[in-house]
């Protein structure tokens, strides 16, 4: 029987551009008595990945609307407006508020952007870890985006390496040898969000490890390949 | 630093009308060496929860589409129609395809509805543990849902007690001391998520317990009450 534990890295130090996330991210682990092993899931969050990639753009602090023209620059499509809020998609194809600006967690004066590119972001995290722990882990980056229907955030993935985003069971036989009908199960979401639950918005634990995954699951993956949705098979765009 | 475990229940038998679910997951968990303990979340699939509280309807089984009518029945909106695929309000006021109705796990010439007030059965189950095992435990009810604008599919909250659906994080401030923007989030569907990554849709793992959750999302919740979104509320119905 499969068992998983998420646990929380803190001790990290402000993230600053430039930084090497993935250094400071072994050390953390390291000196909180949890060295990253093979196979974890290192769920980073979209907000430092963001601040060490410099996606940090100032505003004007007077203005509670300030990052507005930034939202409005990021977006390719606005998809509904209501008041403040516009649900907007983003040049990655994401589906959410604000092109995901936001400035929780961001000095005063200053919004944070999306990466560039989350999945790019992700390998690169990984293969940091490769080079200074020796480790050979996943790494999904993870942001809190609203749903549709549903009220409450949850953290989903906006960029994986070394781990599937889905999970593609189809033809396989559920217990009673019926095929499956509803099969691609989106895990890199649901690692997302499971990560979350150990991080705690207000509680600065950017950082959060998912042991002991299906290892069939960590291969080659990819957000912006096997979970955005084309707007052409999309049913409400 | 908070730490979670998941793991699977497995070992229960074939769920049939009228059993004793609470009964049955104790004596699962016992048996498999992990007696369940005050605080855990045991998350339970809609599935076996409908077929204790015979939710299962016959169908022609030998026409693919027979179910088909149910759908039609037990929605009360269809929001989109593409194919076979209907994106449907249900009573409770959840927006899922087909009404909530599917036929996988289930026996052959059968399908199965969504239980009339899953809040309730979560309610049913958590009390039904308490009287036989003695212990104060919050349960989930969960289900498999699409999402708009992401592929794949994920497991959320149906039904919930003895803990929060929505934790509510506003007036809180983030590690920079500033007013959190983006505050109240869905738990319930992120321990369903979590949950789900131990139950492989395809094993008949349908309960699985998490352990080690904030002790402050243990109170009274209710996913109708916290989750469900108003159509007036919503900019996509």
């Amino acid at each position: 029987m499969s068992r998983l534990t998420i646990f929380g890295i803190d001790g990290l130090p402000e993230i600053t551009p430039g930084v090497d996330l993935a250094s400071l991210i072994a050390s953390a682990a390291a000196a909180g008595g949890d060295d990253l092993r093979d196979g974890d899931v290192v769920v980073v969050t979209q907000k430092i990945v963001s601040k060490a990639e410099d996606r940090l753009v100032a505003i004007d602090p007077d203005d509670p609307l300030g990052h507005k023209p930034l939202v409005e620059a990021e977006a390719v499509r606005v998809l509904r407006r209501r008041g403040e809020l516009l649900i907007t998609e983003t040049a990655h194809g994401f589906v959410c508020a604000n092109a995901g600006i936001d400035l929780s967690n961001v000095d005063r004066g200053f919004a944070a952007l999306l990466p560039v590119d989350p999945d790019r972001s992700a390998r690169r995290i990984r293969d940091g870890l490769r080079g200074k722990a020796g480790v050979e882990v996943a790494v999904i980056v993870s942001d809190t985006f609203g749903r549709t229907w549903r009220r409450g955030v949850t953290d989903v993935a906006i960029g994986c390496a070394g781990v599937a985003a889905v999970v593609d069971l189809r033809g396989t036989t559920d217990a009673l040898g019926r095929e499956l009908q509803v099969t691609e199960v989106c895990v890199a979401d649901e690692l997302a969000s499971a990560a979350e639950l150990v991080m705690g918005k207000a509680l600065g634990v950017p950082v959060a490890v998912v042991r002991g995954v299906d290892p069939t699951w960590l291969r080659d993956g990819s957000v912006q390949g096997e979970v955005v949705r084309a707007p052409a098979d999309d049913l409400f765009r």
